[in-house]
């Protein structure tokens, strides 16, 4: 645990939370600040600040869990479908410092939009991106 | 290979892409509709619908390569941090039915939100969705 950090105290147990499950891996609450009914957020119990710092294994296992625990919420709640989201960086609206994974179930008619506005470069310029990344 | 999936296509090379990684499961390709630059795709070879169709090994290396690709993209486009979005069923705005991971780089001031409107649920709401869900 990292002294000053809320998310390893909320992994942990130290503060009280809403956990819908517990492993020897990682704690799952639901959020207090929801998108939709049921909203929940993966904690590893070991701290790591971002998707980057995570150990490959437990990198991978946040992903089945999160296949799991999707559908079990989508199946509880009656849910339309599925957001799997996870932000690093402050420029990608991390805001706390510590990995999570939210799971966020959607509604029909749910009022929430987490799509971007599509941009349109040309096939030239997607090349050109394309060879800066092989 | 599906055959009336466009996705299959796309990651077995059946149709031309700007891929910037392959191995035996995923090809990453860069999406031709981005939100920012660099805006990746990684899609398993095999054919499956959404997360839940997913084998629990594919979803578990899907994650990993995510944390790999991610860093890289992020490194090399000098981008200020990134987001991983994968979208299951129409209600969470999933336009092609083949599982699909987004590996979003984000600039300061790119101009795009992926953040949800947070709700305000009472204690006792909270915790009666826990009951449901535990």
């Amino acid at each position: 645990m990292k002294d000053d950090c809320i998310f390893c105290k909320l992994a942990n147990g130290v503060f009280p939370t809403n956990s819908i499950y517990e492993d020897d891996l990682f704690n799952v609450i639901l959020d207090v600040g929801p998108a939709t009914k049921g909203h929940a957020l993966i904690l590893p119990k070991e701290h790591a600040e971002n998707l980057f710092d995570l150990p490959d294994e437990t990198a991978a296992a946040a992903m089945k869990l999160a296949k799991k625990l999707g559908k079990h919420i989508v199946d509880r709640l009656g849910a339309d479908g599925l957001n799997v989201v996870q932000n690093n960086g402050e420029a990608a609206g991390q805001t706390v410092k510590h990995f999570h994974l939210h799971l966020i179930p959607r509604y029909e008619g749910d009022g929430q939009n987490l799509l971007w506005n599509p941009t349109e470069p040309t096939p030239e310029e997607l090349t050109a991106i394309k060879d800066q990344l092989v």
